[in-house]
């Protein structure tokens, strides 16, 4: 394994978040948040530091790499990622002089660079320079921070596919133009331009500048933290419905952007993962306002939170505007059964991704087909374009890891976790972060909460199942797999 | 479609069943139940009508047949099966007087015949013909009812592998000896002489020779149904150690007997699904041992306890010595996770069935390795054989959909369950009903007395997910869909 060029880009990747924590930094000192500002000067201090550190353990890399060295350096820049963006929130503690401990501090940068937005922190006593450090990693990890770096740097070589393919969500990464550095720029101009666009919308709506940008940066990510413990539910409706018809606007593939960018809308629009899409949000939020109804107090109201929670859960954000866990049953479970389906391949959301759900539904079919008909041979089609066996099988096989890392989750979550944590609240949370959404179902109380009561261990292994989510799996597991490191090829 | 054929079959297997029902008539008889002996009179009278007028139906069948032909045979004759069946319950009542009504009637029957186990009435108040049948739905249903009509009538066609394929659970079935009817014939012999054993070996320990035929079809069928609404609880240790380990016996590949039987043991030894059981087995009781210890008065109970209830539960029996709900979490949260895998392929456990899971293991390695080695060829291996892809793809679908339906179900229970079915009650009731387990979790009193508190919808709904989960979704999925039917093709 190439293990200086794994250094390299890892390297750069940590001096990249020096830069970026200069952000925060700005705004503590804007603030006269001096504290807060001393907490990410050593941040970036201790990111200079390891960065070079790692850069100069990489001097005469070979620029060869392979899909493993893809794979290692996603999974070690998340991890370094995560390690050093908790600094901030440990040495700088709550505004009411409670510390932050570093684990703590770790679940909360794993959540938000994993655009999860489960908290273990109160808002409320956090200083603004937290506050908006919080929400930008959300902004950060949504499009990705290797694609970042690609779109900046000139590309090391014509590997970086690996990388890319490594850290983009769904089961098919396609370049939208031939050279990979201009993929992730235009990617990343299509997100900064949206982004703003929402910022607007929501300061023009009386929401202050500061709340604009964060709930901007939450909603980019499909992260979910906010400013408020209340979440969105105490803003007005015309803000919720900026912020619900955001989230599923980032919540759609971003190749559809750019083709609507480059006049090809009519293919843009022909893309049946964003007619599902659709059709499963007017679905499901068809039931849920039927079976609300009663409990609110007009139809609007009704459509607007159903659509706003339907929203949030599928594209795997977390935001609320209302205290789901005192719907219905059905609704209840119509949500939840959301949290597992995500929003679409190639978007900030998380879950399984619709694709994925389509092409296992179209396996199914065939393996029907196939079963009536042994002797045929049936293609499976997707998008309109028949798929390789490969991809089938990947995917087939990546549904069945998936669950398989559930189950264990929930079943150590039941091991580990304090008593009063039932079944329900145990599988709940390992959805919900494994999945990337944020809030988990809970009758105990406020499920915002809940994460705070967990003890260490399993504060820790929810921190480990939200970078698994973000990164799909596969980059976490080969990189701390003993075979990845007794092939000594370097 | 040759519908003749299927009524031809279908009106056999009704028929079948019409003998099948004079043993519980002279057991009813025997115990001079008259009321209970015309009900199954009442009951033998429907199965022969129904029986004779499918048989004039059928007549001039043309012998030939396809794998369409095979599942709706299978589907239909099990929807009869339990549809007659039910007749008894329904018509006999309680010996207390109370009345039981044809939906549950019904659900006892599928439970039974499914090998389910999952009851809505009481043991104690039933007569012993109905309690006989009830028992013996298991039996017949553990090895499964269109395999003992190939033993017992001469083979219509060489096509009847699709019938057996359709009925007999696991990803591959394959024949033991060239002739199906040779097969079928030497699987219930094994069948008859291991419930013949356990009867000796129970009777022989002090249980009445009633309860002893009773417990031992319960368990010959991996389903569940006893004597007692306290399960085996009560019986002596020896006892609780004989069922434990003829849970353990049934819950393995018959074929492994059958070679055991040509003095090919050897080569039985050397299934990986049979130590990959074991192993489990082991594993699960060990970690539950250490769990519970704390709570029971001496290690050999903690073991007693621990084997039966994972015995139990991996072969997806449901037979009960201790209330499992009051376990610590991780105990429960492992006899959950063995609901989902439940016995070896060619056993009469249900589940997903352990050669499921490791085909889908290792094609979850598969895909690793493709994508470590993108031009890499690797194939999977099963029990020491490659898999061609159309197996490999076929138990991926299988799982999706598997996965699906058991969403449905726990959608569906939630929006029609009364009031204090929370979650996790819905979700392992229909977990357990499809996984043909039996009682199901909760917390909140009884997990015996839980189904008879479900309303009629949610009582037809787990029916059908009984049925769906002991033919492996697939006969029924083809038998109800509109596409079977339109095709006039005869």
């Amino acid at each position: 394994m190439n293990r200086k060029m794994i250094c390299r880009t890892t390297g750069n990747i940590v001096l990249l978040e020096a830069a970026l924590l200069a952000l925060p930094l700005a705004v503590a000192l804007a603030a006269r948040e001096w504290s807060v500002a001393i907490a990410f000067a050593i941040s970036i201090g201790i990111a200079l530091l390891v960065g070079l550190v790692l850069s100069l353990m990489a001097r005469g890399a070979d620029k060869l790499i392979f899909a493993r060295e893809g794979f290692v350096t996603v999974a070690l820049s998340w991890v370094l990622l995560s390690l050093i963006g908790a600094v901030p929130f440990a040495v700088a503690g709550c505004t009411d002089g409670t510390p932050i401990s570093y684990v703590d501090a770790l679940f909360e940068t794993a959540s938000g660079l994993s655009t999860t937005g489960a908290s273990v922190l109160v808002p409320e006593l956090l200083s603004k320079g937290l506050l908006f450090w919080r929400s930008f990693t959300h902004w950060i990890g949504g499009m990705g921070v290797l694609v970042l770096i690609m779109a900046i740097f000139p590309a090391d070589s014509g590997r970086s596919i690996h990388v890319m393919r490594a850290e983009m969500p769904g089961p098919v990464v396609g370049k939208l133009v031939p050279r990979i550095r201009d993929t992730a720029k235009i990617l990343y101009l299509i997100y900064i331009a949206m982004t703003a666009l929402e910022i607007v919308l929501l300061a023009a709506g009386g929401m202050p500048l500061f709340d604009s940008v964060l709930h901007s940066f939450g909603t980019a990510g499909t992260g979910g933290f906010g400013v408020y413990s209340s979440s969105i539910a105490n803003y007005s409706p015309y803000i919720q419905w900026v912020i619900a018809v955001f989230m599923l606007l980032f919540g759609v593939n971003f190749n559809l952007y750019y083709m609507i960018l480059i006049r090809r809308a009519r293919e843009a629009f022909r893309s049946t993962e964003l007619w599902f899409y659709l059709a499963i949000v007017l679905i499901a939020s068809g039931i849920i306002v039927w079976n609300i109804l009663p409990t609110v107090t007009s139809f609007g109201e009704a459509v607007r939170l159903s659509v706003f929670q339907v929203s949030s859960y599928l594209t795997t954000t977390g935001y609320a505007t209302a205290n789901a866990n005192a719907w219905p049953e059905l609704s209840r479970g119509i949500l939840f059964l959301l949290m597992f389906l995500g929003g679409c391949a190639g978007s900030t959301a998380g879950g399984l991704k619709l694709s994925r759900v389509m092409i296992l539904w179209q396996s199914v079919r065939r393996s029907i087909r196939q079963m009536l008909h042994p002797r045929s041979v049936c293609a499976v089609h997707h998008e309109g374009k028949p798929l390789d066996d490969k991809t089938l099988s990947g995917v087939s096989a990546y549904f069945a890891l998936y669950c398989l890392i559930l189950i264990i989750l929930t079943i150590a979550l039941m091991g580990l976790a304090p008593a009063g944590f039932d079944f329900e609240m145990n599988f709940s949370a390992a959805v919900s972060c494994f999945n990337n959404i944020g809030p988990a179902f809970t009758h105990a109380g406020d499920p915002g909460a809940m994460f705070a009561q967990y003890g260490i261990p399993e504060k820790l292994l929810l921190t480990a199942a939200m970078l698994l989510g973000r990164l799909e799996i596969y980059p976490l597991l080969i990189a701390f797999s003993p075979s990845t490191w007794s092939r000594k090829k370097s």
